[in-house]
């Protein structure tokens, strides 16, 4: 026997021809002298018949068969009588009439049903990683990463792009990750560190001319762990030579439109919409602003500045902002509990209250209400918010970046809560015009907002003089934002060395400490590097978003739990004392194999 | 300015029009009121003319420029005077006259000069590497294994195959080499492995149904460094469900069609050629022939088994082999000094000596023809070997091993300083019908020829059973030969448990052991795993054959050199005690970064 197709592909095109068909039992309803099995591949399910009339011996063979057998059928596709056929199903009109079958593999009972919806712990999936994998929706998702992929591969191709691997044992990259280390055996006290991007060796492929790089590259980060990270990522790594950041957004945007209409069939509109950093944050609160819905953040400073309330007024006269957004009908649908709820959780952005007031046809009420009774104030208010009788009115009074988090973080959570988010839209734009720097209130220090190697705008060089103020220049830099999250990132990188060293500089470094994590690099640059500039995206994100799943796990076939461990191979494991030996190592919880 | 095309594709076509041009300066001849300077960049050189007359602010500018600057031109592309054309380059009938010219970038003096055939030392071209790169035969080499990698993809993506990634931090794969190691932060004492292969992984996706699946991967192992090896390297790893194994090398073989026709636009007959194992080592003394050539070896043990030359039959009498080649024309070829140094070389393979007689019209001549006095046996050892008069006849007669690795090892050097091997030719064979098992001489004890993963052949599992000689059995497997290197190899998996349970104790494992080392996946096992196998193919090697070059490090952007260390990043390398404290780890050769 010899497969004739996928059975999920068999249709009435193959009405009362013979197939040959592979696949696993799914299901089995026994009749006695009459036995249905659907078998499944990855191509979809297509309903078997065992009887006495079409053989006697299959018949038999199959009253020994259990679900996840795998097995080999001959038989006859046949129209099914009009109360089974199923509309819903490529399959849903034939089946097939078996005259031979084959078990070709047994199977125990699998510790949850192979189909979608499962209640199944993500331990348990995990462990059994290779029967999760052969649930639809499961499958799904890796094989839409494949033609993401796929289509990738083909546009970067097919635009003169070289793909060219770069090292996975290398020294520490720079993008302020831990490293994860691989010890050398051969040079005891030595380690290799794997990429956390493939940054310097793409732009050292511009500087040896290849002039149009891609990689889709594996990239390790040593970080604890969100919903959305794994400790090996892939991100979709590109940089050109001699081109201006425009001309690298639309290349990107052309990958983007292929990869939608390849995968999803959909037809993006370019060029994507593109605001600045500074209107992004002022209009959203964030940098990775969701323009699906409207609710924006309202600058109500200067209407407030001088009214009797003293939270707002003081705030503005103390350098503070006063920002608003209006829930549509939220007058309504949020009572005070609600409301005191969100003050309650927005306190970890520092924020340190939440005024709220509701419009009605009357004006403006609420415990705050009476303290705006000047009627042109609250015209004006009125006015910037939008706001009509039934909204509610948010308001965040504190510094311009606890404005920004908190007002940021409530309209998309309000917006989620009551679903004024379209589904199946994909709203890609550009946040472009990034400072060059941030401030780390984490670590309490200036850090690169992209990456150390990040080219200043066109006449903000001068800021990286000693004497000026570097944190006022911005970047040839440039995020994608696709609903709400960023997709990607990328630059106009610094090609001159001086300029690179002040860089460093304005980050700390003295020029021992530059060139000792950066020597390589900084050398390289003496030789001739081009302009150049590129971008990244993140792959494991983008193939989530498209398969509509919040669940990064859902796109990777072998993914790490949120611990950074397999649970089906019990990744990572203790090693033998000798092999540890060999590497020069002693740890400090020394297990034998 | 806007580059209007690349400077190697700049010709007639662009005759008296405006071009705009950046690249790298290859050469600058400065005759005053003139000077000329060969653009380079990815694609090819072209040459600018700078003078008073196109422009003498340019003709200024041009000045100051030296090798390896990075410029940006304008200009005309105009016809050059007959006596320059050089019709050997793609822009060799033009030349561009300069109106504007503007400095990018400068460099400094480079270490070696930007050219094919240069003399530096293989250490200082890789510490330069970004130098080397721009180099036209190392660029050539990069952009070939792009190529290549492009026809995979749109091979497999055309053929219904599913790209999966899969993990590079996992747990030890079972190629049987050394796994480099990465330290878990969060469980101290535990470590990841980088993967050997993705080939558990592999059958874990045809055990959950994924039919066919492609990745080229990379691969890690810490082994001794060789030629023609890295500590990373990468490999086309495929595997399919439900198939045979001549489906599967008919697939192999249309990838390599595909690739040879995109890469060098070569037609490569199909079907290759097939032997068995045991024909390639009695024809050729090895398992991965060079068949581009004759001069095979031939066994004689049954005519010498009684002659006088007690060497030759005292061997044969107790159970080894004599065989022999015929080296075409060597008997004037090779003086009895150049033989004496053979028979030196060939201790290494464990030869005692190395026999040799001269064909001539009279008959052989040499030391050892006096033992040979009967014509009969001489006729027979005449017609055996195919000689003829001029011949030199090279004999071993040793354990069958013995011979085989010496006489192979014979055949191939003497091809090769004959010139007996036709440049241009890719001579692609598979070799079928493995033993399951071979005996590795080094650590004296049997290991898999393949993997223990590997299927035996129909009818060859009983002798798997207890009391039987497991060593007897032969292997569903095959490999792909190209010029007398393995290119790939592949086999039919064992999908059955308990056959994989005895493949696993044939090869010394306790079932307490099997189940430590592979427990996750004989446990998959029990789940309705599918028939499947599949191939690997080793990139780095093929794409070095393609290009025709020696050195694998031509193919790979950021290789390492044979101490396994990056001169130009200098990894691997010391790291801060800090980062050592996180992983729980002591090194016996501690540095403070």
């Amino acid at each position: 026997m010899n497969r004739t197709t996928y059975c999920g592909l068999v249709d009435e095109s193959y009405l009362n021809k013979e197939v040959c068909l592979d696949g696993w039992v799914a299901k089995r309803r026994d009749l006695g002298k009459l036995i249905f099995i659907d078998l499944r591949d990855r191509e979809g399910i297509v309903q078997l018949v065992f009887s006495d009339k079409n053989s006697a011996e299959a018949l038999k063979v199959a009253d020994d068969i259990r679900n996840e057998y795998v097995i080999e059928v001959k038989g006859t596709v046949v129209a099914r009588s009009e109360k089974e056929v199923n509309p819903d199903m490529k399959t849903g009109k034939i089946e097939v009439d078996v005259s031979e079958v084959k078990i070709l593999n047994k199977s125990v009972t699998p510790p949850f049903d192979i189909k979608n919806d499962i209640t199944a712990s993500e331990e348990t999936k995990l462990k059994y990683r290779y029967l999760d994998l052969r649930r639809p929706e499961v499958q799904k998702g890796i094989i839409l990463r494949s033609k993401i992929m796929r289509s990738v591969h083909s546009y970067f191709d097919d635009n003169g792009f070289i793909d060219v691997e770069t090292p996975n044992l290398t020294v520490s990259t720079p993008e302020g990750a831990r490293d994860y280390l691989v010890p050398s055996r051969l040079y005891h006290g030595s380690f290799y560190a794997l990429p956390q991007s493939p940054q310097l060796f793409k732009q050292l492929l511009m500087g040896a001319g290849f002039d149009r790089y891609y990689q889709i590259a594996r990239c390790f980060r040593d970080e604890d762990l969100r919903g959305d990270r794994q400790p090996e990522f892939t991100q979709i790594d590109m940089e050109t030579s001699f081109l201006k950041p425009e001309e690298i957004q639309d290349i990107t945007e052309g990958l983007i439109k292929k990869v939608m209409k390849d995968t999803l069939n959909i037809d993006v509109k370019t060029p994507f919409k593109r605001i600045t950093w500074q209107e992004s944050m002022d209009r959203f609160g964030t940098d990775q602003p969701d323009v699906r819905f409207g609710m924006e953040l309202k600058d109500l400073s200067d209407i407030v500045k001088d009214v009797n309330f003293k939270v707002f007024s003081g705030t503005v006269q103390n350098g503070g902002k006063v920002k608003a957004i209006a829930v549509p009908d939220g007058a309504e649908k949020y009572s005070r509990k609600d409301i005191d709820k969100y003050t309650e959780y927005v306190k970890r952005f520092g924020a340190k209250g939440l005024a709220w007031m509701k419009v009605t046809d009357e004006g403006l009420t609420g415990p705050i209400a009476k303290f705006f009774d000047d009627q042109t104030v609250v015209d004006k208010m009125l006015e910037k918010t939008e706001a009509k009788p039934g909204d509610l009115l948010l308001f965040v009074a504190d510094r311009e970046k606890v404005v920004a988090d908190t007002l940021g973080y409530l309209r998309c959570d309000i917006a989620e809560h009551l679903n004024m988010i379209p589904k199946d839209v994909f709203d890609f734009l550009w946040v472009v015009d990034w400072p060059l720097f941030e401030y780390d209130e984490g670590i309490e220090r200036w850090v690169p907002a992209h990456h150390p190697f990040t080219m200043p705008n066109e006449g903000d060089e001068h800021y990286l003089n000693e004497g000026e103020d570097p944190h006022k220049a911005h970047a040839q830099s440039y995020d994608i934002i696709l609903n709400g999250l960023e997709l990607g990132g990328g630059s106009i990188r610094i090609h001159k060395k001086d300029l690179q060293m002040k860089m460093l500089k304005a980050l700390g470094f003295s020029e021992e400490r530059a060139y000792k994590r950066f020597g390589y690099f900084l050398h390289a640059l003496d030789y001739g590097f081009p302009p150049h500039g590129g971008l990244a995206i993140g792959l494991d994100r983008f193939a989530r978003l498209l398969a509509q799943t919040e669940n990064i796990r859902d796109v990777i076939a072998f993914p790490k739990n949120s611990k950074a461990t397999e649970p089906m191979t019990n990744a990572p494991a203790p090693v033998s004392k000798k092999q540890l030996d060999d590497l020069g190592l002693e740890s400090e919880d020394d297990s034998e194999e």
